[in-house]
């Protein structure tokens, strides 16, 4: 018997994966958060993921190195790719962008199930989203069902009988409003969270990369202002 | 329509990995290796990878760098645990040994997943081995199902409708004894290749670990000496 319920959140600093982590806390979790450092052009969302953290009041905050950029393939990790800008819904809908990095989710949920292992928690939180999630394969709830079945055939405790691993991806079904909604009726302190994938050199946001079309679109459905910060000469 | 059919092939410089490597060129594929430093307590292993890689001539071989100390509960990754010596085959069929590094085979073929993603290679070879495997959950054949599930709906390729993945597991119900013997066939060097689980400071088996003893049991069935370095004063 489990005295207290472990998770470990996966937390990129940007909105969704705070609202999930906002989520764990109100389902009871201790939480521990998992963030990367994948060879991502800029540490801004990182310094989010700290500052979140803290606030949050997690157990233990784990910022873990993995070059992502040897396998090369991403607009995130080289800068040999241009980052798209400017794109409408359709467009962001058609296709996969050049800002997708391959197996990201699969390769941070299995060093999320390592953790988890160790520290013999059975759930897992992701802020995975399927509406708003730019096409990318490893967001839908498919994938999810597929991580759960492996999980749970690849951990002692799945050969020992014990507790079933969970992934939750409370998001999955939420449109970016949605998603807002829920975490300011939570607290979610929004301007802590970087969602841009082309900030300027101190930190601000393009407002045109896919991830500030997005979140801008999220928060103007949601008739609530962003806090977070933009380049000056961008008005919305 | 691909021109040449690529594999990426994990190669811890093992037994069981440097057939299936010899495997993967038989079947003739074009193979990228991938190794990892992941915190092992001694580096002979590496240093093997990188010798069987070159003799084998394979495209590429990356050693990727992948901390997993920082989450413990591996005693191949941590000198607070003890590794076992002089087991039976009974006592390590018995439970799953402190040697398990918790979802490593999860974290290794997620980043293999990667890999291939970005060669658009649609096949990945690896040597788990499910009547030798001393008791690893993720070393069973339906975790390889499993993970082949996932695979298939984690790459761009799963969405776009291109080729599937398939994960080829060839020792998966070999014994020891047959491994060798295959290998022996397709002129694998099993000098080479490393497998002792605590090695002496030059590298060489000291014939108790479980990983020794299950090579040395399958050398024996197979009829030939072993050609691998053992500590001194020790006989078989």
């Amino acid at each position: 018997m489990r005295l207290e319920k472990k998770a470990v959140v996966l937390l990129s600093g940007g909105m969704d994966s705070t609202t999930t982590l906002a989520l764990s806390i109100r389902d009871g979790f201790r939480t521990y958060a998992l963030s990367f450092r994948y060879g991502q052009c800029h540490e801004f969302e990182l310094s989010a993921a700290r500052k979140i953290a803290r606030q949050a009041d997690v157990a233990r905050h784990i910022i873990y190195d993995i070059d992502l950029r040897i396998f090369g393939g991403s607009a995130l990790t080289t800068s040999e790719m241009k980052i798209p800008h400017n794109r409408t819904t359709a467009e962001m809908e058609r296709g996969i962008p050049a800002t997708y990095v391959p197996a990201r989710n699969t390769i941070f949920l299995s060093l999320a199930l390592a953790w988890a292992e160790v520290l013999e928690a059975s759930d897992i939180f992701l802020g995975v989203n399927a509406l708003d999630y730019s096409g990318y394969p490893d967001c839908r709830p498919e994938y999810i069902d597929a991580y759960q079945s492996l999980a749970n055939l690849a951990t002692k405790a799945s050969i020992e009988g014990e507790g079933q691993i969970t992934i939750h991806a409370p998001l999955i079904r939420l449109t970016k409003a949605q998603i807002i909604h829920t975490g300011l009726e939570l607290g979610v302190d929004y301007k802590l969270t970087h969602s841009c994938y082309d900030p300027d050199h101190e930190g601000r946001a393009c407002g045109t990369c896919d991830a500030c079309k997005l979140r801008l679109k999220g928060f103007s459905e949601c008739g609530v202002p962003d806090p977070a910060s933009y380049q000056k000469g961008i008005s919305f």
